[in-house]
């Protein structure tokens, strides 16, 4: 490749990075109300120049997904293999997703609802599904080896899976639906972890 | 009244509660898909009838709602007066409030996401927002009782309202979201009282 289209290359990879960074930013403060305005003036370059990387809202949205999506497999894979025990393991797996429905409330309310999905090229929605189903088995497969290990209460492990998920959900919602009063209250990890029976302490 | 009047009126009640009672089965079925075709369809009247009482699906949804409304208060001071320890009645508040979420998914995750919210005459909004108020409240009540009854884990009682209704907007999405697996693995009451450490047995 000639030199001159290396680095044209290069500069539009680190602009478009430069415009995820913004929008990621914006997305936090503002929702679905971003628009690409705010993500061109948060990174500061013109609005001309952002509608280049990016034809819409919808485009933008696509891409913070994938970048999630990229981001997931290696980290799921990587609590099957790491030390511990299984009980230990799933703590910190919870109190990791509990922490990024944390930071990216909207996000994760906008995968959940489900209207993000129907947009999406068919090869991203496939990835965000696949996904989904991973940590969903993931989860199970801890809370299996947990209860044999007794560090989890015993019964359908199915029932746990469900209980903890629809509990994030529920952060989700709450976060958005009243953001002072859940910054006051926000619930503790440990509280989390009650459903599951696994003691903080093991952590 | 003149007797026909009467006569009249009590013929309207009588049609008026048949074609509520009739919306609500479609829509549990349906959710906000349902029809007034639907409605009349189940009701066994003509549609031209139905829309003499209801003028559109936004006016069945706000009856639903009132229906609702009107039977909770009442319920809602039940719980204070009733026998029982504080964590005795707590459980059986969330024990109701989870089969509630059971039975009428669609219904309160409607209410949760608030659109329909916004589309309500002002007096019938005001009572839905007092509603869920007064929820929160006796809710955060009976919690100080039982923390201090012993019967529940100490600390925030914020904490353990926002984690409780957290959960059970959680399982309204799951339930929507996949039902044939809910249905399959559907979390015992016992395990969203966890959260609050009120062994079932005390129920």
């Amino acid at each position: 490749m000639p030199r001159t289209t290396t680095a044209n290359h290069e500069i539009r990879e680190a602009r478009r990075a430069k415009l995820l960074d913004a929008a990621r930013k914006v997305f936090v403060r503002q929702g679905r109300a971003m628009t690409i305005a705010d993500i061109a003036a948060e990174a500061n370059v013109s609005q001309g120049l952002a509608y280049r990387y990016f034809t819409n809202k919808e485009a933008i949205f696509h891409a913070l997904i994938e970048q999630v999506i990229e981001a997931s497999p290696a980290e799921l894979h990587h609590f099957l293999q790491m030390q511990g025990t299984p009980g230990e393991r799933l703590a910190l797996l919870v109190s990791q997703l509990f922490e990024g429905r944390r930071t990216y409330p909207e996000f994760f309310h906008l995968l959940d609802q489900g209207q993000i999905i129907e947009t999406m090229p068919n090869d991203l929605r496939e990835r965000v599904r696949d996904q989904g189903r991973a940590l969903l088995e993931l989860l199970r497969q801890l809370i299996v080896e947990a209860q044999q290990a007794g560090e989890v209460a015993q019964g359908d492990p199915d029932q746990l899976v469900i209980a903890l998920t629809a509990y994030l959900e529920g952060m989700s919602w709450w976060i958005l639906h009243n953001p002072e009063q859940f910054q006051q209250h926000a619930p503790s990890v440990e509280i989390a972890l009650r459903l599951l029976k696994v003691p903080l302490e093991q952590k």
